[in-house]
């Protein structure tokens, strides 16, 4: 009965026009496979396009907020959970998650790629960045997956959950 | 398009059979408002009788759970949230709710209750336990409301949440 | 070389001057002991009373701040320690200690108190109010010991901390 | 009153034997400058190397543990924090450090990194990995620094925290 719940993370205030695009398509994907999308929950950037496209496709999205209140929570947003714990609730976003896909970098999405991945979740990185794929690479090349697009993360995705794929 | 988060909370282990009861029916109670219940998410007790309650009714559920993995969640959970916090996880179910009802009281309820009322939560006690009652009223007499059954707790957090009542 | 940590609990905004006397008391008490006392932090109530106590003495003092900065920090604290967690806080409180020492109640105080018996901590209660000593009572007995001054509080505290007490 | 904090983050159970020969000397200059030195607080690794260099030279040390119980701390820490919380300690971990000091590179680690620049916090990275270095310059250059031994480190967290360099 338990669902499925796959995360999206990436950039906030300082998403690009593209990853936001590839937020929202991969919100639509999510929904179409009849998994939970997972974001921080904010009404900025590829949190906010990601809960938008899984409503669109008629899913069902959940919010893990760093604040203790709801001000300012995505409009997209069925299921808001107020931590107020700040950046730590960084940690819960990546431990409810099957598989966690990260769209975009900063800082914060680097924290979830980096807690993801100690904490034995596999990830799907949406990135060309040469930088982000070497560091990564270089310290966890077994957990992490490269995707250039949103269909092939999910392609990955769909994979890890079925279980076709033990490892990348 | 937020859905209204109602929490149940309540001893696991050591729940007895009236409590479970009545969780069960606070469940399906919440589930036919179309409010999604939060609980801690475990497979006993008062946690996890309320989302198989929820569930009859054909509610969606949501558990808190204290750990970082999903072996102990209750069946009758949809969306559960990995916290890997321990008790420290009682402070999100409380955030997280517009009214948090507490059926049977234990050592985790009681600090579910005191962290609500701390948090500015509205609670209501579903409970004739004179000590309890007497302790509750005498550190926070405003916040907290009283409930003989569950019937009686679902109209309260109906009054809560349509803003008819202000404060209790 | 690890020492031993004594927690003080209590009202912040909201102590009684007695409260706080109790407070600095134990502080002092606690530094005489060669013990390290740890608080919530803040610059109000019992929190800053029992550290100052403790600095008065020359103890060495300890802070679990709810906050992410250090602006509401007691001057009587040495190491700050900033969660950024709010309430939940309390829980870091609790399992840091040895012995958790009660002095007073409030919200904040009672959730302390029973995450403290919930994580299997020992606690001193010093407070005579009837419904405090009968809620505690009822569903934690034996996790509890009572204090009717901070002579006798520290001294529960001595003879659970050299194993002479196992249980109260 | 309140003593100065500064981190050194890296490795546990992966650490090389340089790390744990620098994070010795950071624990020992730290300890030198009068500052306590916060850790993970484990017994392996970069943690432990650092809390004993600090001991070795007199100073006063902090483990802030993942767990709940104090078996897998260092002998070489003084004031232990059990958390309870995974993972998600790593953001008390920097919020507590006037300074922040990585020494080498894995996942909790660059966790903490990215935390600790996320929440606003001066960075020392020791290191010469070239795909760190490009990593981190890459989204968040004026946040780190880097230094190529345990002294330079320390020179940097100095000037620092004498706001001789308000910015790197």
């Amino acid at each position: 009965m338990r669902k499925t719940i796959v995360g999206v993370m990436g950039p906030g205030d300082n998403a690009t026009e593209q990853e936001c695009e590839q937020a929202y398509q991969l919100g639509q994907l999510i929904a179409a496979q009849g998994w939970v999308l997972l974001t921080g929950g904010r009404n900025v950037g590829v949190m906010d396009a990601a809960c938008r496209g899984a409503k669109a496709a008629g899913g069902l999205t959940v919010g893990i907020l760093p604040t203790k209140t709801f001000e300012a929570v995505s409009d997209a947003v069925d299921i808001a959970i107020a931590t107020d714990m700040g950046n730590a609730r960084n940690n819960i976003n990546v431990l409810s998650c099957a598989v966690v896909i990260a769209c975009g970098m900063g800082m914060g999405t680097a924290s979830e790629v980096a807690l993801a991945i100690k904490n034995g979740k596999s990830v799907v990185l949406l990135t060309q960045d040469r930088s982000t794929v070497e560091f990564f690479n270089n310290i966890a090349r077994d957990r992490i997956a490269w995707a250039d697009s949103a269909e092939e993360a999910i392609a990955i995705a769909f994979s890890v959950i079925s279980n076709q794929l033990l490892s990348f």
